[in-house]
């Protein structure tokens, strides 16, 4: 048996171990997914710039297509067209503050062993108080357009465009279309469609009905996607595969406080403003982006516009919308408008992550709302948003629909717009007079170095082993 | 200062510390050679193969558009659109018979440290008893289109399409134009054309007229290459930037037993036969290659037309001309035929190193000849080549124009048919029923990596360091 066949048999063999007690089998995913000749044809690549420490270690891992920006250390993993975005990660004498002050020792790292991550995106920093100056995935699996944003994995299975957000988790399931935010979990399977926020403070709890779930993100018995948003981005991919091909392309027309990253698609009429981040696997296509925005890994852009200081989170969708000043957009939302049924949402909206508006006919939701769950008409508005003065109202508890929220309305409203100030602090939206520097401002000139696997002999398909310093 | 400026400074310094006795100031080729712009805009690579023991290791070096293949480490240097190629690097536990049997306890890399190599090939293996796990280039700057084939060099200047040949040198400096193969030369100055093999056994020595070599190879003070056969290097240098734009090239048609290097050029009509080695950077325009051929590292065949086991040494170029079978065209000769004057060399030839032909009228050899110098018309073949039987009658010296040859004549052929025979060899030229494997099956399955510089910051214009590893 060659070395990449070794490599997914041992992958399989230890998160079924993690995953023993639900009795839940991790190897038809893993053998419907990987292709070992497909993982031949693509080179995996790092970005190297002068505003980030340089770390990355590769060994005995397939990493096909995917990109690397940040210390990184890949071992015995199979890494597929994923992105694994390290500008967020903390820094020697940084100060982790929760409940403790934890200072860190060393700059933090990615250590990903043991895993297999297909077209996942991972992101921000370890939020794991145990282990700060370590952003670590082990023996995990997650399928198709999962996201793993600050969150530190052991023995998981993410479904297919499952969110795990700023927590750890242990020996848990995910299901499809989760967003999950919960501090810590051990042993846990959480439902298909859930999407959940807990904290001491408040919990905010959701889930779709599984047969509006099935319709836009199902799987098989292999736990393979299907669904409108599955064949939505599967239709896009080939857009992908063209940056891969030539080496050096024109750059996009942008101001000189903004960067599109070389492996964003961008197409059509587009216009960029001032402080804009298009990332990596950003998909742009006839899209007005305003002072301030951003689309994040994995985002769509697509005849729209964003008024400005718009926040478009990994995965998010945006398609023949009009999004208002200082609106957020949360992970893998799907704002499905067409041509004669636009979406419009106001300014200083919260669109909840895993938020999917499918209109018929055009949909408008006034300024300071909170948004979530699945919105088809008019009529839905009613149980999936709420203004934020009449949330702020809410001391205990709150159901609407299939939501449940408890705790304080005021402080998950203020923890939320904190949170959408940071990220786009961190992107350099607010960047003015050489203050306020962000991944728009640091992150334009990437030089990319690429790497491809051995395409015979034993370690066919591994790549091989590389460390890359200052 | 940043910081590639004070490589280049640090580089200039040593080697003139090397070169004081000479009164030679490198500075002025440096100056003028290295355009730190430029040297931002390319991206070096490394082959990766399951037939080469691998490990890389780049450091405070800038090594803009160079190929690597094979183990080599390089250390505070630039190294500018040059090939370091590997493959013919000894392993652990090979013989090194030189005299005395020399058993290698770990497999040979190269190591160039402190060293300018601007447009060279670097190939072979070291031959230097002293330290044959080492094939080291130190204290060194060698200009344009220079050889440095399995020889070791310590603090010297090689003028533009030098060449120096399984020896070992040590503050010397070697005109433009010259081919030294000698064994070991300590602080010498080689004369520009000079052609010139010293051993045990014969000596053969021959040198350019000085107004024939400026018209051909010249040099201005600041050792700046010109002439007709730099105009023509240079007028074929943007077909090589091509190659660097697109990342996956369709293959070359070939026979499974060849290998046509994807960073090779190819146009016109082509004819790749069995077992043909077609390199990095060799240049490739309507021509046939007969079975066995190669085109080495910078060579050109352009209309013409190779019967079969030709080498074509590196830089060797080939215009308009028939080769017949078994016959070796050496090191940067320059065999200038043109459409109606085209130039014919019979069987069996040896063409040596450095040899220029330039009819005007067509040209014939016949086989089974020594070639050498500067061929205008037929009538300089008297003093330009020799019958084989002709030259192993000679036991003790010849003089014919400007050669002189001393020693047994019959050695020297012996001799060098013994290396052809070895070169053969080696690029599996003479591959048949899985036996006498060599480059041309071995390198068909390279995949590459890629390296660029940093773009920004005060180490704009170095790589970063990378070290990599099976």
């Amino acid at each position: 048996m060659n070395q990449l066949n070794q490599l997914t048999e041992r992958i399989i063999r230890r998160v079924n171990v993690n995953l023993e007690e639900f009795d839940f089998d991790t190897e038809s995913f893993v053998t419907n997914t990987l292709d070992h000749d497909k993982m031949l044809e693509f080179y995996a690549f790092y970005g190297i710039t002068s505003q980030h420490p340089i770390y990355f270690h590769f060994k005995n891992s397939n990493i096909a297509g995917s990109y690397f920006l940040g210390k990184c250390h890949v071992g015995r993993s199979a890494i597929y067209k994923s992105d694994i975005r390290g500008d967020e990660l903390k820094r020697k004498g940084d100060n982790l503050r929760y409940k403790k002050d934890v200072p860190l020792v060393e700059d933090e790292m990615f250590t990903i062993r043991d895993s297999l991550l297909y077209k996942t995106l991972v992101h921000s920093n370890s939020h794991n108080l145990e282990s700060p100056e370590e952003f670590s995935i082990r023996n995990t699996i997650s399928a198709h357009y999962a996201n793993i944003h600050g969150s530190t994995l052991e023995g998981c299975f993410l479904g297919p465009f499952a969110t795990l957000d700023l927590m750890n988790l242990h020996s848990c399931i995910v299901g499809e279309f989760s967003y999950v935010q919960a501090g810590e979990l051990f042993h846990r399977k959480i439902d298909p469609g859930t999407v959940w926020i807990r904290n001491p403070h408040f919990e905010f709890k959701y889930k779709f009905k599984k047969e509006i779930l099935d319709n836009f993100v199902g799987v098989n018995s292999s736990h393979q996607p299907r669904g409108i948003i599955y064949d939505f981005v599967k239709a896009r991919e080939q857009d992908y595969e063209k940056l891969f091909d030539i080496m050096n392309l024109a750059p996009i027309e942008a101001p000189s406080t903004s960067a599109v990253n070389r492996y964003a698609v961008v197409k059509g009429k587009i216009n960029i403003g001032e402080n804009v981040l298009v990332a990596q696997s950003a998909f742009l296509d006839n899209a007005v982006m305003g002072d301030g925005s951003n689309a994040q890994e994995n985002s769509y852009i697509i005849h729209s516009t964003l008024a400005g200081r718009n926040v478009t989170a990994h995965g998010g969708k945006i398609i023949h919308s009009d999004i208002g000043l200082d609106t957020f957009v949360g992970f893998n939302s799907f704002l499905n408008g067409k041509p004669d049924a636009r979406i419009e949402i106001g300014e200083e909206c919260i669109v909840m992550p895993h938020t999917i508006i499918d209109p018929d006919i055009s949909i408008k939701i006034p300024g300071e709302h909170l948004v979530w769950g699945f919105i088809k008409s008019e009529a839905d508005l009613k149980d999936h948003t709420i203004a934020f003065d009449d949330l702020a109202e809410v001391r205990d508890i709150l159901k609407i629909g299939k939501l449940t929220f408890t705790g304080m309305g005021s402080v998950f409203i203020d923890g939320f717009r904190k949170r959408i100030h940071q990220i786009l602090l961190l992107n350099g939206a607010l960047f003015q007079k050489d203050e306020n520097r962000g991944h728009a401002q640091d992150d334009q000139n990437i030089s990319f170095n690429t790497i491809q696997p051995y395409r015979t002999g034993t370690r066919r398909g591994l790549y091989p082993s590389i460390r890359i310093k200052p």
